[in-house]
């Protein structure tokens, strides 16, 4: 499979619905992916099952606050900077980049990367969607090292990582970006072929790809069509009418408003946020939350709409996904569950917290 | 020269005096070294006459606030680990230690990694005193990079920052030492025997010792001994009606004001805080400013009062001592000057201050 200018605008589709609101708007990362490939050529994507088992894999992404992103653009340099630093400090070479998450703009930033070192990417990723902290990935869960990690900023500074785990990554990092400008971009994690089966979602690429192409080839009846193929929900078709967002620590934090309209009137849904949108409230009462992938896309186009992009007034359709597997295991939702977050419930899978509410109000 | 149970104490001494209120309580800092030396025995200091032109230097410094140094003790083994990853990282190995700044604890604790890695201490500094930000040395004025920079912290995290500025580096390594507790330990500005000379300022261990054994030496009318041994000058005499400390952004921010005492009966100034004391400004007029060096006394003990130990009520006296020469110039005031510190004022040495309030006061 490559990646090319065919491919990936579908590619983008199914990053943007993967990235559960966050992950910085795919637009600009599809747009700097297809300047890389009409540059350097197709970037190939290969299966965990091509890796040699001493292959290693480079897993990369970009970390900050993403409505920063939009304004700030990256250099494309950076992924030379941190595979030469990587490799160097590894002292092997590398043999394909991961995209760390294949959800939103950090699903296409690597296709950037992977173009100018004439790395392949590999066919899987640490999230299957988009998460805000380092911590928060399969490898982590797998107890692959989060270090050495390299982290650069568009101007070529370079920093290196040694001999911490993934929480004090997340914390040290996440303060570098934030004295950088607010985003840095990270290779860390790395891993051999013979852990990436185990320690990665296999086949991400080729999901949010899938995803893409369901969406593309559907033209009427578009959102329902789609959630129906990909075995997702319609929480709540409405108009925003609130948004409170902030930029804080490095993060967007935030929360929104939803007054149903239509089927939905005198429905009223709060979507908390943190980069990504984390739980889904109504009448008190959980109707998704993270590890499910809650996504807000447009009535009327049924593009996404990022966190960053939200509006007062915006006619949305908010849409959920279930959640890789992988999360929806204890020690999966102990990292990634609504506690992680800070909320104070258990985790219901999105299709039973459905049914309930079905059942409840039959 | 030999710093050991019998030198170090005096040394201590003068490096208090040289911190200008801050650098952290060299109490800790003295404890630290005398324990090293105990096991490791005395630690040799050196002459910059000393150094092949090839030998590595390493300045060693401890970067954050120095109020949480009182609580947070530092891993002796930091010494260690900073030497091996600076020798790895420019793949030579390092033939002497220096203090980054002779001033407070940060005088002292590079003689525990001396001790510790079995390396001599260079009799040298790169302030002549002690000053807030990473950039404020002698060896950034002389154009010495920044990087290689290694940072440590107690726990065994390590951090390699590349192709940085000392300003960028001050951001980022700021920000780490905030997300690491507040403390962190660094080796910056790495030069030569050849450089050392022109990049550092010579003699400040000696310096620091000289100053120590000064204040030893005198027992009557000590404070106003040891100014007029040492070339310094008495500021006020007074009592602390008012402290105002915050820890902000990785530093001790405040102000103090000194009510006049005896012969200065009547007489009320301020002495403004990063870290270190700034200004003393008393009626509107700048008394004394950076880089000349002012310095809070117990006025009963001599003892300094370093900034995090200062309280209502206390019998003080401010004392100013001379900057080094190397700050006094242009290029040295651009650097450490009032301006830098946000002042809107140019500097004017100390003993032209005084000189002027004599004048415009017979």
């Amino acid at each position: 499979m490559f990646m090319d200018e065919t491919t990936l605008p579908d590619y983008a589709r199914g990053a943007a619905i993967l990235g559960a609101g966050g992950g910085g708007s795919t637009r600009v990362g599809l747009l700097a992916a297809l300047q890389a490939v009409e540059e350097f050529g197709p970037v190939e994507v290969i299966s965990v099952d091509d890796l040699p088992d001493d292959a290693l894999v480079l897993p990369a992404a970009g970390l900050g606050s993403p409505d920063i992103t939009l304004e700030k653009l990256g250099n494309p340099e950076q992924g030379v900077w941190m595979r030469t630093a990587m490799e160097k400090e590894l002292g092997r070479p590398a043999h394909a980049l991961m995209a760390s998450e294949v959800g939103g703009s950090n699903a296409l930033t690597p296709i950037v990367w992977a173009a100018h070192t004439g790395l392949p990417l590999l066919d899987a990723d640490g999230m299957g969607r988009a998460f805000p902290e380092v911590q928060m990935v399969t490898m982590h869960l797998k107890g692959i090292p989060a270090t050495p990690t390299a982290l650069v900023d568009e101007r070529g500074h370079q920093m290196i990582f040694r001999d911490m785990d993934a929480r004090w990554l997340e914390r040290s990092a996440r303060a570098v970006a934030v004295a950088f400008g607010g985003f840095a971009c990270t290779v860390d994690h790395p891993f051999t072929g013979a852990q990436a089966r185990d320690c990665t979602i296999p086949g991400s690429v080729s999901r949010a790809l899938h995803i893409g192409r369901v969406i593309s080839e559907t033209t009427h009846d578009r959102v329902a069509t789609v959630m129906d193929r990909l075995g997702g929900h319609v929480l709540i078709t409405g108009k925003i009418s609130d948004v409170e967002r902030r930029t804080v620590d490095g993060f967007v934090r935030g929360n929104v408003l939803i007054d149903g309209v239509g089927e939905d009137r005198g429905r009223l849904v709060r979507v908390e946020i943190q980069n990504e949108n984390l739980a889904v409230l109504e009448d008190g009462r959980v109707l998704a939350s993270v590890p499910d992938i809650m996504t807000m896309l447009d009535s009327q186009t049924s593009d996404v709409i990022f966190t960053e992009e939200l509006r007062y007034g915006q006619r949305v359709t908010l849409v959920a996904l279930p959640s890789p597997d992988v999360w929806r295991t204890d020690a999966g939702l102990e990292l990634v569950g609504p506690r992680a977050f800070g909320y104070d419930f258990d985790y219901t899978p999105v299709e039973e917290l459905l049914a309930q509410r079905e059942g409840g109000s039959a």
